[in-house]
């Protein structure tokens, strides 16, 4: 698509709308203006993109082809008819991925709606790649879609519609697959740092299980003392975590479920 | 060093015998004998290496001049006489995590011994490149330590020492890092394949997530509803959870331990 005579203006200016805004514009869109409710954020991420900032939704400016909001759903919810106020025949899109694409049907007037969610985990300190992630869109209509998918195309080789159960199945899936991973990092980390040890020696050890995922399913995967839930490991474990008693609960109720899962598994291959 | 002088025998042909011995036998050295307690497990992996098998410990061959035991810790410690009967003299290591190098000194006569602790996830089903894995050391003297060194040096350039009380610490962490954070990756999949959605469709945001913490650490990495802790998602993905009530509280849990922490790293900045 021809994305120099599309522009678009982002409400939000967090770690999805810093990362998408940047990926947009090096596809060549003309981002006119970022909205924040935080001065600091909004000129930060219109510093970075080059367009105005402003911290009144009564200031956003009509003249976009395509406004994305970039919110916490909370504040999206309850700002709704204010955000859109006097800009209903614009078209809308939101990027949560646990609100439905029925959210915009709550403001009168509203007929352009769909839903860009990006799938990945950003933060304002690391560019993401956006080549690879996936984009999964919904419309309130097929011109919206095929919109949508011209727009995300620009970004992505791994675009595609899903409902709005479907995405937020996603998106509690990436909580499982990446917030909870990430913590089970930082537990990890704490470990060493109690033994004067550093974090990069499980770097490799991370790597390989997220690469081994590419080739064998998660089950298969599994190694570990959990899988046949070995009490000489796993009581020397939960006796040294007694100092820790919440990840001494995470370890025990992790382990159970490990092993639950691996019993079902072979009854399954019985 | 000059390996092909230097012959092992591999007490073991489970999943860390099998890659540990292939890596072994590809730097040059002579794998004299596997041993396992299964029949098809030693042949396969004898197989493999181009070496003998044995089911009968009384079997094991006395003329190598290092010994290796990869078995789980239990048999290893209720079968330590039987494993060292006659063979007390040579060189011992150990591969376990979690057990102290001072197991050896169970068995009368035992000289020489250590523990050779390459620590990563390894399936009989998929070789790893073992330049990268960090194998950790501990040897009962300086002689044993300097030639552990050069073993492991032919396989990693990323040798160290470790206690034994550092090597369980460490054992320890690669459970969460890698086993926990194996086990979110199947809950993710869970959850996915109940909507008829691809485990695929995580590999983005998986990959992501490991390679985040080679720049940021997990907790500055972090992103997601749990950081403050936001009712609004979370108790949309509970009700979703419902029908599972062992992930529903594994992420109730994960979320408020996500939660304390980035809680208690601000008020360490504050």
């Amino acid at each position: 698509m021809e994305t120099s005579t599309f522009p678009i203006v982002l409400v939000g200016a967090g770690n999805l709308a810093t990362n998408l805004g940047l990926a947009l514009k090096q596809a060549g869109f003309p981002i006119l203006q970022v909205y924040s409710r935080s001065e600091g954020a909004a000129s930060a991420l219109a510093g970075r993109l080059g367009c105005e900032a402003t911290v009144s939704l009564q200031d956003l400016r009509p003249d976009a082809e395509l406004y994305i909001t970039a919110l916490k759903d909370s504040a999206l919810e309850s700002r709704l008819p204010e955000i859109l106020h006097g800009r209903e025949e614009r078209f809308w899109v939101h990027t949560a991925g646990s609100l439905p694409l029925s959210l915009w049907e709550r403001v009168p007037g509203v007929k352009r709606y769909g839903v860009f969610y990006p799938m990945q985990t950003f933060s304002k300190a690391r560019r993401v790649d956006f080549r690879s992630i996936p984009i999964l869109l919904e419309a309130n209509a097929l011109a919206q879609m095929n919109l949508l998918r011209e727009i995300a195309s620009t970004l992505s080789g791994n675009v595609r519609e899903a409902t709005s159960r479907q995405r937020q199945a996603i998106h509690m899936a990436g909580v499982f697959a990446c917030n909870f991973t990430n913590h089970c990092y930082a537990m990890a980390e704490k470990l060493l740092a109690a033994q004067g040890l550093p974090f990069e020696l499980l770097q490799p050890l991370i790597d390989e299980t997220a690469r081994k995922v590419h080739e064998l399913a998660p089950q298969e995967a599994q190694t570990g003392p959990a899988i046949r839930y070995d009490e000489n490991v796993i009581g020397k474990h939960l006796e040294a975590l007694s100092h820790e008693p919440e990840m001494q609960t995470l370890y025990r109720l992790l382990s159970r479920s490990i092993h639950q899962a691996a019993r079902e598994k072979l009854k399954g291959t019985e």
